[in-house]
């Protein structure tokens, strides 16, 4: 692909650091900028070498850049967006900016309109990550086999969709394209869902209890030690979704409660052979 | 420890594999027995080496053991310590009896009404195991690090609970004594529970949904490949307990799933800042 000029990631956590050192290793860009609101956090960054500049003036940091990606929590997703809008002439640039948002529908919506028709905005969200989430975590093969979605609407401008979904192939993703509506239902199945119940199950468990936990405990609950402010953020701005979720989980707990208390050997063994199953195809 | 002559296993699935091997490896034994039902089970394992002779035979198996270890699941232990008690003269060989269920109040119970006097049976839970459970998944140092509950009651034989103890600790595991009541309710909290939800997560989840699956689902429902067979076991044989913890589960739940409708950001913060702080002290 064509070297970017200036790649400006704004939020240099574990994702937004990954990029940057995605970017570097690949030689995707001439210079990558880091924007964060924290020095300390940049020069994580810094240190890691994840970006080659950084600083806290946004003007500053996306002034020249072909490509603006936002790895921002959610909540802090659309101030960027306003922001970015207000101080730029972007009739000139034509910048592609893109984002790394774990929802998709709340931030399309808004960073459409907000941005000015002439800037090149695509939706996107990396599905991948750790519980380890700043930039010292950071690796540049992150997105290596891990699959990015892509979610375009009738709005998204055609040639830089293309541009976007080559950027994240060439650091190593596999592009999954769909709608956001579709992509949040989806991942309010696959990832909220778990992160609600691994939550829930370390707060269900005593202190003392938790000193016994052997590695069925520890794998089942190791996504719960995941950014609190970053699962707020998903499952506040995918609530509709993340309820319905819920609400499926439990049907499907309940089933076993009865099998228990019904002392029902078939259902209980059927559906315990089902789950098995169901995880062995699991890769 | 002083070596036991002969140590028959009923079972030889990984948990049976395994102390086979781990016997073996620091010679605590003159000769290691297997006892199955299937003679496919009892080769692998004797390819394995997790065994010195092999027999489907129960009386020519336990005969002249000095410790027998019921390693099948639950469901046929009662049946094995009544066919043993039927067998033997055990008045004149005061030969050890333990087990490796994961659930121990109904087993102890049994047995201790099952087994004649003269017998001195140890209940015991080795808390280790994998979701791939036969004996070509066993291996020596399975136990090593990893808690064994040994649950003694009033009726125990002292010297008897002295020697399982040490043949735990010489094949590497923890041990930790507690009366059954207490390692049922402790077990049903962090073991049962995070199967149940492995399985019920599992089972919630479209097929269609399941091939975009990463990391975090993978690792939450790892467990939900265990063996159907032993879990319903160990389900039906702790329901009490198993249903408590479903029901501490689930009020834990309901609390993010409220926070969420309410959009209580504040709630929803604290809850998955307590249930990540509580994680990360998990080692």
């Amino acid at each position: 692909m064509k070297k970017f000029s200036k790649i400006t990631i704004i939020g240099v956590g574990l994702i937004g650091g990954s990029i940057g050192l995605a970017v570097k290793k690949r030689r995707l860009a001439k210079v990558v900028c880091g924007v964060g609101r924290r020095m300390s956090s940049l020069k994580k960054a810094l240190k890691k070498g994840a970006i080659d500049v950084a600083t806290l003036d946004l003007e500053s940091g996306i002034k020249g850049a072909d490509l603006i990606i936002i790895a921002t929590p959610i909540s802090l997703i659309p101030q960027y967006a306003l922001k970015i809008a207000v101080l730029s002439d972007w009739a000139k640039t034509e910048t592609i900016i893109t984002d790394t948002g774990s929802t998709k529908e709340f931030v399309v919506k808004k960073l459409e309109g907000i941005l000015p028709k002439t800037t090149h905005f695509v939706g996107a969200h990396p599905f991948a990550g750790s519980e380890k989430n700043t930039a010292s975590n950071a690796t540049a093969d992150l997105f290596k086999g891990s699959k990015v979605f892509v979610t375009p609407t009738k709005n998204t401008h055609k040639k830089s969709l293309s541009k976007v979904k080559a950027f994240w192939k060439a650091i190593g993703a596999e592009v999954v394209q769909m709608p956001p509506k579709k992509h949040d239902e989806l991942v309010a199945a696959i990832s909220h869902m778990p992160h609600m119940i691994a939550a829930a199950l370390v707060n269900a468990v005593s202190r003392d209890m938790i000193k016994f936990v052997s590695t069925g405990f520890r794998d089942t609950t190791r996504i719960a030690a995941g950014d609190a402010l970053m699962w707020r953020d998903i499952f506040l701005s995918n609530p509709k979704n993340a309820l319905k979720s819920i609400s499926s989980f439990k049907k499907s707990l309940d089933a076993l409660e009865r099998a228990i208390k019904k002392e029902d050997v078939g259902f209980l063994m059927r559906q315990l052979e089902a789950a098995k199953k169901k995880r062995e195809a699991i890769l």
